[in-house]
């Protein structure tokens, strides 16, 4: 299996030393692993599975990630659709956790083609954001808007320090992001630590779909980075009501979340956060 | 035209304010702008362009980045191979700053499929890093093993302060990735700005190869975050011998820049730095 950090040599420099013979020093360092999933999907006794999409990620937790993408991707609607899904059994090739083989259920359909960037093309001219919201909004299986959770603020405050408390690739490295998810009383129910955001997310919602859990109303999603527009629409994929970063959302996270009517929480650090849309779920 | 920066209403949450009515504050707030680019590519006198990738960025240069974007992926070697790039001209839609047209050269090969997830897509089981640093290595044009360049690390301690300087967008919305193009004496060449970091060094490049720049031997390509496979792999198609990150390399940015024969810097902070490839070009 593949390991979600591993060590290489560096030499580090400090030309504040002034110890001359501390100015540059070798040593081992602990790495955030990255490595190719190759995604295939296809169907029970029609021949070989076809690619689908290949992630750059960290090594673990590669059917959640599987199914979380497959989920958050609109291709499948819930871990039922899924028949199989196993590393693949390569006889030969070294790398067989690299390669995840996922067959559908015979009533789903086979996605037509590289769905991860494909999804947003249109054939107009004038692809814009609210045509990408519009696809989201297409997809979800799930109406977040009548989530009826409120979370104090005073829980949300405490969400960066629990969700870093679980980072332990993130202590040893430096170069992972985090996804936790928490009920709304700020009780962590899983984090997974990824060098992909996207992948964060998806492993969790995969984890989530796999002991059906979803949709996962009521529940807050907390990321370690930004807020983009991926992000926000994996969530409302799995329909979680409130999502909150660390850091600053962009204007279509914003804009994907005030139309889906979830709570975006941004720069939510210490005792301060700012809310960028559904603000009647904070409380407090 | 988009902007890359706009304007949300937010409420400011302050638990710690002893003001009661300074708790939560209503206010505008500057988010970077996040919106979907759509790159087709076709030929002079062949009918409609096809579209090739979308991705998610943040408005402006955009001909540079589709450029860019053609070039590190390894479907054009030059500037030159593109007869014509220019925003859509779709007559009704309202967006067509969205969409980049790119006419390719005659003899160029059209692009078969997705490039940019097909890329590492292998119909071997057992798709590993190994197989993905096999395949930039097929594409690079460039071999910057032999590039002689020396850069003290001196030079590379000024390089964050430097590119802060450039990230005009960042300190208005703390929300986008940074990347500078330097010279090895430490001066700015060019700096982008994007919600996504494999963006702005794709408009980067784009722009240095519209003045027929490439391949950018002795240079110095200097990012706000992390060093991913993907930012490494696109350095070294525009021919950047050092790449330097204010984060976290992943290992197999490491693995492929050792493979390469590039320099690759991490948590470049201050006085202090992490050599993990090619320490040799690191003088002083």
């Amino acid at each position: 299996m593949g390991r979600a950090t591993d060590r290489r040599s560096v030499l580090r420099i400090d030309l504040a030393s002034d110890r001359a013979d501390r100015n540059a020093v070798r040593r081992p360092d602990t790495l955030a692993a990255e490595e190719p999933l190759e995604i295939r999907v296809g169907r029970a006794g029609q021949g070989p599975r076809r690619p689908l999409a290949v992630t750059m990620r960290t090594p673990g937790d590669e059917l959640d990630l599987a199914i979380g993408f497959l989920l958050t991707e609109g291709l499948i609607s819930s871990a039922k659709d899924v028949r199989t899904a196993q590393l693949c059994a390569g006889d030969d090739a070294p790398n067989t956790y690299n390669v995840v083989d996922v067959v559908l259920g015979d009533d789903v359909p086979e996605p037509e083609t590289d769905p991860a960037r494909g999804f947003y093309t249109t054939s107009s001219c004038g692809v814009c954001g609210k045509a990408s919201i519009e696809a989201v909004r297409t997809r979800s299986p799930y109406d977040v808007t009548t989530d009826p959770v409120r979370v104090p603020a005073t829980t949300l405050a405490t969400l960066p320090d629990a969700l870093r408390a679980a980072q332990r690739g993130f202590a040893r490295t430096g170069g992972l992001h985090a996804a936790g998810l928490f009920t709304a009383d700020g009780e962590l129910l899983a984090a997974r630590e990824d060098v992909g955001r996207h992948n964060a997310v998806d492993k969790l919602v995969g984890w989530a779909a796999r002991q059906d859990r979803l949709p996962l109303a009521g529940h807050v999603l907390m990321v370690s980075g930004r807020a983009s527009f991926e992000l926000t629409q994996k969530s409302w994929m799995a329909g979680i009501p409130v999502l909150a970063a660390v850091s600053a959302p962009s204007t279509l996270a914003v804009d994907l979340a005030a139309e889906a009517g979830m709570t975006l929480v941004g720069f939510l650090r210490g005792q301060t956060m700012n809310v960028y849309a559904g603000a009647e779920r904070i409380s407090g």
